[in-house]
């Protein structure tokens, strides 16, 4: 039932994203006392210039 | 009143799109008792790179 | 895979969330073309005070 | 540490979002009395097909 | 259309969201130019013990 | 600036939400190499009425 939702800037690789998924999926499997079959895993790649941080866009800094 | 977001993988069609918006307002509306006019919807589209079940990448099924 | 989140203001019964529940997942399921089980809906109940149109908190209309 | 996320439809431009997320940091630095820098504020941006009110996607309109 | 979403520790009082509410509201109304009745925003304040920075909760800081 | 959110249903105690921050913040700081300090974590705790797959409520089952 655990529903993760990763945001990040643009720019991962795919074996970056696998790594992730698997080992927070084992985490949270064994952490939380779930299958792993039920840890749903999004993540969701922003561009530069939709993220801010201290009023700047990162597109900026 | 009722902001509803869907996540879903990519790939679903506009007809299909528009059948869910149209369908799943009607039943906000008459369940919730709300107009329909304030029940907004949100589609997400992910790719299968981004989203992992049990560990895994979409992607990698 | 759907993954579904509704906000709404608190103070609807636990038979329309049921009702909600039943009958998103009848459509997405239908329309989508998924398995009901891979359909996961949340429900998220905002106070009032917690949400704002056209710069009004709710508990101030 | 308010994290803040906007979703609206795309269509915006780069002096919009800059615009946006600084001076919406302001406000909130100011008024819940945080420094600028733990203000993150995320823009996504949605396509008119993926967005939906009173039963009808904005594609449609 | 601008669906505004705002986490942040519990604690904020009445004032200081009304206060916000109406700010942000002035401002993405002006700058995004839509009417202010189709801005909407949510808080969502959060417990001290679900909020971690740096693998740290902040009911442990 | 990985923004992570994480749903469950309630119940969990505050020495899993310590350990589940801790680990996950390693790992995403390890694997897409960033700060620990810039890894923000939420969990969003879920009443079991408030949670559906299937088309049933968790507090039906």
């Amino acid at each position: 039932m655990p529903i993760v939702n990763i945001d990040f800037l643009e720019g991962r690789t795919l074996e970056q994203k696998k790594e992730m998924a698997k080992r927070i999926t084992e985490i949270i499997s064994e952490v939380a006392e779930v299958a792993p079959e039920v840890v749903w895993i999004k993540f969701n790649e922003m561009k530069k210039e939709n993220f801010s941080t201290g009023g700047k866009l990162k597109s900026d800094n």
